[in-house]
């Protein structure tokens, strides 16, 4: 079976995800080990949520899980991409697509690159779901 | 000027290297305060090395630059994207154009994508470059 180096960073790794048709990235988080072997197991991106301390299934409340098509491991095995199908329409709390909604601009500044797709307040409890 | 969140990761977050023109993961890494605004200044990605505990201009000795096309901020200021031209034909310092050149068999296991695009041995030291 495959072994993540859990290690390093006080037992947790980055996991990417990257929408599998597109190619853009949707989120960062962290994963454990019982994390990981949750997303094997079901097939749905599984995370640790670092804020309430406890495992995430992503969407769980939302709906907007995240469906495992492949998952790479990088060369020192300390981090993975979960490549997957974004169910729901957003991977991010604020209701953008991707939580990476905000470029730096020339002058240094942040500006957004995209309109939110749902109002969160509509989908779910900003307390129990889409917080990392 | 953009200010990210380097609080809750011991002074270091992740930056996710893309290929800017086709949405390849191309490594993850990590930068500190100092990385990022080298980052800004320079045009070229900079992070900061976990193993050598110091700042960590990428290609400098193998010349795999990563020329920076630009850079996303997440919801939470606490991951980056820096969508990049690869320089040098690769990332990684096994000779892959990507560190994520494994994936999770059905089974379980973990096997190859792709080939390397060079021999690392003819290109740098390992020790000294390509070491996150």
């Amino acid at each position: 079976m495959v072994e993540l180096d859990f290690s390093r960073s006080g037992g947790l790794i980055p996991a990417i995800a990257q929408d599998a048709a597109t190619g853009e990235i949707l989120m960062l988080a962290w994963i454990d080990e019982a994390a990981f072997r949750e997303t094997l197991a079901t097939g749905f991106a599984t995370y640790y949520s670092r804020s309430r301390r406890k495992l995430w299934r992503k969407g769980e409340e939302s709906g907007c899980r995240q469906k495992i098509v492949e998952i790479r491991v990088d060369c020192d095995s300390d981090s993975v991409i979960y490549r997957v199908e974004q169910l729901g329409g957003a991977a991010c709390h604020t209701g953008h697509r991707s939580c990476f909604y905000r470029r730096v601009t020339p002058d240094g500044s942040l500006e957004e690159t995209a309109a939110p797709v749902f109002d969160p307040a509509q989908v779910y409890d900003r307390r129990k779901d889409g917080q990392k």
